[in-house]
């Protein structure tokens, strides 16, 4: 092996060629001409900064306006250049400028979860194909080290379980509602005034960050090629502080949560025609969590992952998952070691996807609900209700009953039994009364069946909101 | 590149020897052969078990015989062995095993952290030599990822900071008194009794493993050999049932730290013999830290690591440091990563020592301070206490104050003036009081001299302890 060893010599550079010069890109360019000496001692031979493309290069960036270009595809071409970072974002052009770099055998560092949600097969295959690296460490969770545990450290493991708060968005948002009570459309305002939150915040809030991310994840934990199209999805724009006042009545709270989940193929399943194979639940949601669980105490802009393996059992990581500083961190660790693979040669570990699980329907995934309704106040309500649950296979687990003016609580059949002495046609004596149920696991479509009937009972006046419950022993 | 891949062919197994059959080379070997499967697919090429090499092969392990030698060095030299695994522990023969295999130019992962402790150059430099690699990810933490993310993820990063709970044993036996208000020594014999102490337990209890560990994470974070020798160490053995009683009161707990820490070079030091460069710290000891701090929250046999570089900002990871299951994952993580680099070419980094930043000695390290008194219960003692500290440099947070008898607390100087009306020739009214002082930051020496001074005091019976405070804002 010793004949491939200092492919550069000691004292020949590696050309870098950074794409896009926002919030980390600035910090990347800071990083490697203010840790100019350390950088070169870790990586063996000097970083040398080629060039940066610019969307406007007459824009005075606090460095040498030679380095300036708004020629990416020509920046990334440049003989002298190795290595590109790509921090622009977007899908194009950074797709094209990436499969260039890689086609030609350049190494490849980027945090773009978005195109890696969708094109990781076409840019693996190209560097598969030149032997260059892609490195994406800072495409989930920021400055948090998961992808690459997730890749070397575990790989002698069988993950079972990825469960993160991976967009700091949404986690501002609602800890902010659980924190002060205010609704989301007025904590949202807030956190676009602070810079938590884009002009359009659609991507975070409706969870597609978190679903690029959930993507990621689920192919590195299972060895499996899932795309943004396989996660299923629902945002937080629904979230009501009425759901967080009754997460709170339980004992939870709400997070934005991106789960990967192993789905062990049944013992009944053998003859079915995934052949018994286990499969894979991919989904983005708003769930309630209990306060005791790790994942409740992660709050504002942070970010967690959960990783559960058979071996290792329960890890957890945490840290700052955006920003321009931390997000650069993971950039410049595998600007490093890429350099490190042009100067002593080995590759970064390429896509792995033999497994090829195939996804589960959400229909098929079974989770807890907490379903909140409105209902005519007067008796025999919570048996009509009840009874839907049960008629469609649903277990409920606890209720709670609130009469909208006076907040008694009724709670179990015999309350219901006492109030029906009265008899079966007895008036509303309220207006209304909210009804929170809570269920053991259901399926999704077994949940929905329910909702559907609810909604057509005489007694309930509306479901206001279904969110999930994750995160329970049970 | 192209000229380096696919060394062994696709068919050629990678031979693998596993030194050891304890609690960890059990896992090893059951996952090599349970994820077979898996395991070619990540790798590239089979893994094929040549040998596990145990004190007694006549023992019924439940595997092959044939399998089992009692010659480790014969094994490791075996030509069909490409990949050594060391799980024995110990430095004898250990050492001289896997100074063996890297020199042979065999790929080896070892979990023993008392030997890197104190070897990491001598193995390091005969890896380098015979272009071998050597990984051990088990060797600190477990099952958690720690290695890899200081070496590797933040290898663009500058760390300042690496504060961890690496001793199962220890934090079980502090977890275990905090809850229960029981003393070390029953304590220790429960965890004896239940499996989570050894029968000699001398090198968890007295901070030995602890230390070790810290060598290993301070090398990685600051590109500095360090060894156990560097390392200032105190075990749990003298922490009292009262020293976790009077830590509750303030609003913590006691937990066995390992910090790693960068001491900057002063403004004023640039004409120092250092010559203006950076210092740092190691160190082991038991000390207080307020329970919102999170690694209060790490209980039990885990263990937590808390990262604080310049950009990524603070990062922590959490889980199982210690056990079979959990610690093989971290081995077979590492040994997948080192069949990878013998299939398709490629090295593990080598040790990165280039900092040489010099230890700053214990005596230098400012640190809060605990410290518990009997004192006799009359007026004038807290100003002839208070003294005594302000004599020597170091400032008074906090006194808390109690009669022994009726648990009365008298804090600040109002209270001890308002006593002294009975005159300074009062005598004693009762037998005793406590006194307890936290104190600002302070060098070890300052405090040192202060306690010396305090036990010449009069009115102080005796210092019953001094612990530090750690993760304090201030």
């Amino acid at each position: 092996m010793t004949d491939q060893e200092h492919h550069f010599g000691t004292d020949h550079p590696i050309g870098v060629a950074v794409l896009g010069m926002g919030n980390v890109g600035t910090e990347v360019v800071r990083i490697i001409q203010e840790q100019a000496q350390d950088l070169r001692q870790r990586v063996g031979a000097p970083l040398m900064l080629r060039g940066v493309a610019v969307r406007r290069a007459d824009v005075d960036r606090g460095i040498d306006p030679a380095l300036l270009t708004t020629d990416a595809h020509a920046l990334v071409a440049r003989d002298d250049v190795d290595l590109v970072v790509e921090v622009m974002g977007g899908i194009d052009p950074a797709r094209a400028l990436i499969g260039a770099a890689l086609t030609a055998g350049k190494s490849v560092v980027t945090a773009n979860k978005a195109l890696l949600a969708d094109y990781t097969g076409e840019l693996a295959a190209a560097a598969e194909h030149s032997r260059a690296d892609l490195y994406f460490e800072a495409a989930v969770a920021g400055a948090i080290p998961v992808v690459r545990p997730l890749i070397q450290s575990l790989s002698g493991d069988r993950v079972n379980r990825v469960v993160g708060i991976v967009n700091g968005t949404t986690n501002f948002i609602l800890s902010a509602m659980d924190e002060t009570g205010a609704d989301y459309h007025a904590t949202l305002a807030e956190a676009t005034r602070l810079g938590y939150a884009e002009a359009d915040p659609t991507a975070d809030v409706e969870g597609f960050d978190a679903a690029a991310k959930a993507a990621i994840l689920a192919s590195l934990a299972f060895h499996t090629r899932v795309t943004a199209a396989d996660v299923y999805r629902e945002g937080i724009s629904r979230i009501t502080s009425e759901d967080l006042e009754t997460a709170a009545a339980l004992g939870c709270t709400v997070k934005l949560l991106a789960i990967c989940e192993r789905v062990p193929a049944g013992p009944g399943e053998p003859g079915s025609a995934q052949g018994g194979k286990d499969r894979i639940s991919v989904r983005v949601y708003p769930a309630l969590i209990p306060r005791k669980h790790p994942l409740s105490s992660v709050n504002g802009a942070f970010n967690a992952v959960v990783v559960e393996a058979e071996n290792a059992g329960r890890l957890m990581f945490y840290g700052q998952g955006a920003g321009g500083a931390p997000t650069a961190s993971a950039v410049m660790g595998d600007v490093v070691m890429a350099a490190r693979n042009k100067f002593f040669g080995g590759r970064a570990p390429g896509e792995s996807v033999y497994a090829e699980l195939p996804i589960a329907p959400i229909g098929d995934t079974p989770t807890r609900y907490h379903v909140n309704m409105k209902v005519a106040d007067r008796t025999g309500v919570l048996q009509a209700v009840a009874g839907e649950f049960a008629k469609h296979g649903v277990s409920i687990s606890t209720v709670r009953q609130e009469g909208q003016d006076t907040g008694v609580i009724e709670s179990g059949p015999e309350a219901a039994a006492e109030r029906n002495h009265a008899g079966p046609s007895s008036t509303p004596r309220r207006q209304g009364a909210r009804l929170v149920v809570v269920t053991h696991h259901a399926t999704e479509s077994a949940l929905a069946d329910t909702v559907a009937a609810l909604a057509e009972l005489e007694s309930v006046t509306s479901v206001t909101s279904v969110v999930r419950l994750e995160g329970t022993e049970e």
